[in-house]
């Protein structure tokens, strides 16, 4: 059985060489990864230029490859052109830095596991709360588990899990909680500078808004618990959808 | 009060001018764009290089900046820098191809009118189904109604409306639709080529898988009506929840 690994970081990520490690012995594992980091480049793929890859070697992987692509891009030419057959997995990360509330839609991490489920095949994200992490041991341990448990059971049609732990010695880890989806959220600031040409530039930065919330992802994790999250790719605010038809009567096509 | 529009295909396209034109007389229209085609770029945002604007000129506009950056950055930046005060409206489009069923998810088109959403900012997406459009004449109408509609009575918190416009003449729209997102897509092939040096390329091209589902935003504009689609951004598989949390039990935290 195939489990194929990508994530957002670019192929030299620790937290990636930890996942591959982590599940090397479950299946035979293939790596196709993006050849440099590509942090939120979201869910975007790459169409109107060629893509190329490199053969790399890492530990505990049966194959990998350096792809100049996003994390939607690899998956997709592994699907398509690279592997012998479909995987029983897709599993994306270990991401520096955590994925919940509002992030998500930003995440290349994510976008790397949704790939996977458009295609029908199970997936999971995995990211740990830090942008330096000291080591990836209790996100290892938790990536493990829920390969075991995901290709044990399956998932339903089209969804995926995101999946962040706290970090923390895996000892002191309070527990695993299944959660929705925040709204939590980085505020964009945007530093605004002159060059050594005298030209202006903006350089996005931000910072978390308070969480005003409960029972979330974000909350869980600040709360020192695994959070675990199914998420799907319709977006559609079904609970909206009689309320906004009644305006649809309203809508005075072009012709009248 | 300021309507602002970005798009995905950049500052030159014919579907950003008619959108302009066809809203400027109800509010003072700020244009913030990429200043390049920026198609499928997902929901990406620019946070590892800074980024620029330079003075464009658009008819209809008040102000018009052309970005080096993806939709979602030119949004952020228009918020936090560019606009003297909060607009009442964010407008994305006119876009070149639909963004219906699984596209939704890699439109730049959508991630800008998002990014007003997630600002408290009623937001819509405008599409027309068509990659070579041979006039924008319905699609701008429909845009400007929409413009109305929603300035006149508002969105629910953390909503948008994703708007795709048959390609067809205003007289033969058949009406409109309010619809959920389907399950739409392209399967992706990928060309294998050699280049110049020997050297091989994979460039990812696709067809639309046939459509197996009814009432949705994909099925509406065959039938060619204009389909409305009430979008937000919990990606959470809330029927799930339950069943998920029951598999926690047994998820084996680290130190056990």
């Amino acid at each position: 059985m195939i489990i194929l690994i990508s994530n957002d970081d670019g192929i030299q990520s620790e937290g990636l060489h930890a996942l591959v490690r982590a599940v090397s012995d479950l299946g035979q594992v293939w790596v196709v990864a993006p050849d440099r980091e590509q942090s939120a480049v979201g869910h975007s793929i790459t169409i109107s230029e060629p893509i190329r890859y490199v053969d790399f070697e890492l530990d505990g992987a049966f194959r990998t490859f350096a792809v100049n692509g996003s994390p939607a891009d690899c998956v997709k030419l592994a699907l398509s052109e690279l592997l012998p057959e479909a995987p029983a997995l897709v599993l994306s990360g270990i991401n520096r830095g955590e994925n919940t509330g509002i992030s998500v839609i930003y995440s290349g991490t994510v976008s790397a596991a949704t790939e996977g489920a458009i295609n029908g095949i199970p997936a999971a994200a995995i990211s740990v709360d830090s942008f330096s992490p000291t080591n990836y041991d209790a996100a290892a341990a938790v990536s493990r588990r829920t390969a075991e448990l995901v290709m044990a059971r399956g998932l339903p049609e089209g969804t995926l899990l995101n999946v962040n732990v706290p970090e923390l010695p895996a000892e002191e880890i309070v527990g695993i909680k299944v959660v929705r989806q925040g709204r939590g959220r980085f505020k964009e600031t945007f530093l605004k500078r002159t060059d050594q040409r005298g030209r202006i530039y903006y350089w996005m930065d931000g910072h978390k808004l308070p969480l005003d919330e409960t029972d979330t992802d974000g909350i869980a994790l600040l709360q020192g618990y695994v959070a675990i999250t199914p998420i799907q790719f319709d977006l559609t605010h079904h609970a909206y959808l009689e309320e906004l038809s009644e305006w649809a009567t309203d809508f005075t096509l072009p012709r009248e």
